[in-house]
């Protein structure tokens, strides 16, 4: 009988952080893709685009004016998915089938730039530490409003990932409870702090330094990997070294090296098909309930969706849908692929 | 204080098939959409395409010749994502981040017709029905291969949700594990069938039934109804009446039953919005483990994409991936839409 051998053999790979399991097809890679293409878009954009309802200066859905920001800024979303308003509401214990509960929140929308045309590979680092900045206050402020519990900070990049504005921004979502993605993995990794006294990722990221195989980039105090686990083709993830459990305990220099690889990650990401690359990203950290969370390690996902270049993406549907998350490149080769990218942006040699 | 409208404000939903919740945003349906729009595939393709590698009589990539079939077709997928050799490996047990499982298993393509051209909606039903025998025997056939413990019946219909041939067909990856969506569906049916003697679903469609605002359509053995906890728009699930646990036990009746309320649930979504509606649809039923599993109760589950048109889809992106799924337009809501529309397909009035 064969054995095992993981970059060839069809197998499976488990996933700590929500206790789910992944499918991998390592010898699917070759496959003919006669499917949909994704539209690339334009990379010619304005510095300045007066249509745009994020530029400075502009009028937005709801009538209010842009101020003239020079770094970033941050707005309530005129069209919120949460509503601030407290609402009367008793809930049935004996209820099965149906369940419901008033949810509320704060929706806001950051800008990471006056400019229309910079993403954030673009920026020099410092804008990004700007960016950073604004996060750790938004963090603070909306956990400080008394029912909200949970801060989920995020970015959807280009049209295929339902970005409907290429103007540089990103989104937060404040809201009472715990979403279910992060319910799940505050359970594991509290689950493992309390065997081991130590974060899940502290001692993971560890082990993945030491193997060397699946890093993309590091630096003092950060690095970005693929997770043995990763379901998107080019799926990653940046680890704080140190045990911190959010973002307002970053040192200063923290945030320095955070917006550096932040830089360099999506630097990489650009270059490796020559395109504006999409992904939706977003920040795991500790809610803002009040209590201390010392099993949250800081950590950001970003999910690219593309697979083959610029225009073919990865598909999670029918059996993706029904059964479990399915890739076909291994996230050793995809992280290899990666890391070998240049730190210099493909349109810009300075 | 304002009293909970379920109709009106934001809230979470439950899926006790999962254990997981939604959220659920009504009052944010209305908000203007500049982002993506979908490419509509021309409906007028030819009742027999020489490039394409399902018609009969046809070559395909691997250099086989597809037979002049005349209702349906199965064979392997020639780029399978499991394989079926057995594969030596110990497991260490003592393994936290670094767990991976060979995995054994068979793929195969089912053609639903000859014609290019006709997808489930447009079949007379003694064709679908004709469908539902061939997944019977594949469930049967599958199941019965000794380290098969699973049969994903599932298909995926339109490119945007990855298919990559108009040609009406779906897929079977059968397997040695367990799927992760499908474990965690047999964990909370037996949670519940170890309490109650009956299946959820059995006790959940009652109570739907006397409620009467979900349902789309109905006959004497089927309803198909967006279930309470419904992610995407249009998400449907077609559950048999009588508690069956697998494809193969239906009586020659509920066969005929099931091909009729596939056409009809099929045909009110292509008239939504007057196009080949894309969704992936997926059969969940008992595993192929030898075990008695009274737990499970057959249903199919359809996630269709579409939101508003049929170019503008939901996009379950930043916030639906690091936090949980989200939808605008409410279950109730969309019920009604898809219950008004005619059981006759807008493209031909017989
Ligand atoms: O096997 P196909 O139809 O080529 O591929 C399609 O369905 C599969 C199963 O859902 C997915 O893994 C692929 O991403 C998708 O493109
Ligand atoms: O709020 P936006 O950018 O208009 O909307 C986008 O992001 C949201 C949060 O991930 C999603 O719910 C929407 O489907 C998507 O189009």
């Amino acid at each position: 009988m064969k054995n095992f051998d993981i970059n060839e053999d069809p197998h499976r790979r488990y996933n700590p952080l929500i206790n789910e399991w992944v499918l991998v097809s390592p010898h699917r890679s070759k496959r003919p893709w006669q499917g949909q293409n994704e539209t690339v878009t334009s990379d010619a954009l304005p510095e300045y685009d007066p249509t745009c309802y994020l530029c400075p200066g502009n009028v937005r859905a709801n009538g209010m004016v842009n101020p003239d920001y020079e770094s970033s800024f941050v707005f309530e979303n005129d069209f919120a998915a949460l509503k601030q308003e407290e609402i009367a509401f008793e809930e049935n214990k004996n209820e099965t089938f149906f369940r419901a509960k008033p949810e509320r929140g704060i929706s806001r929308v950051v800008c990471f730039s006056p400019k229309h045309n910079l993403t954030l590979p673009e920026m020099p680092a410092e804008a990004i530490e700007n960016i950073i900045h604004t996060w750790q206050k938004e963090y603070t402020d909306l956990g400080n409003v008394d029912y909200i519990n949970h801060v989920q900070i995020f970015e959807n990049k280009g049209s295929v990932m339902g970005c409907s504005n290429p103007h540089p921004h990103g989104q937060i979502w404040a809201q009472s409870s715990l979403p279910t993605e992060v319910e799940k993995t505050q359970n594991n990794l509290k689950a493992y702090f309390d065997i081991h006294n130590k974060t899940l990722l502290e001692d993971y990221i560890k082990e993945e330094m030491k193997l060397d195989e699946r890093i993309v980039v590091e630096n003092d105090h950060f690095v970005a990997l693929v997770p043995f686990w990763a379901i998107w083709p080019y799926e990653t993830m940046i680890v704080s070294k140190r045990n911190v459990s959010k973002i307002t305990d970053f040192t200063e220099t923290e945030v320095t090296d955070f917006a550096i690889i932040l830089k360099q990650l999506t630097t990489k990401y650009d270059n490796l098909f020559e395109t504006s690359f999409p992904y939706s990203s977003g920040i795991h950290q500790s809610p803002t309930d009040g209590e201390l969370h010392p099993e949250w390690h800081f950590h950001m996902h970003f999910y690219p969706p593309l697979l083959r270049s610029a225009t073919v993406k990865k598909f999670m549907v029918g059996y993706e849908m029904m059964g479990e998350s399915q890739r076909d490149i291994t996230p050793e080769k995809s992280a290899a692929v990666l890391r070998e990218q240049s730190n210099v942006h493909y349109k810009n040699n300075s």
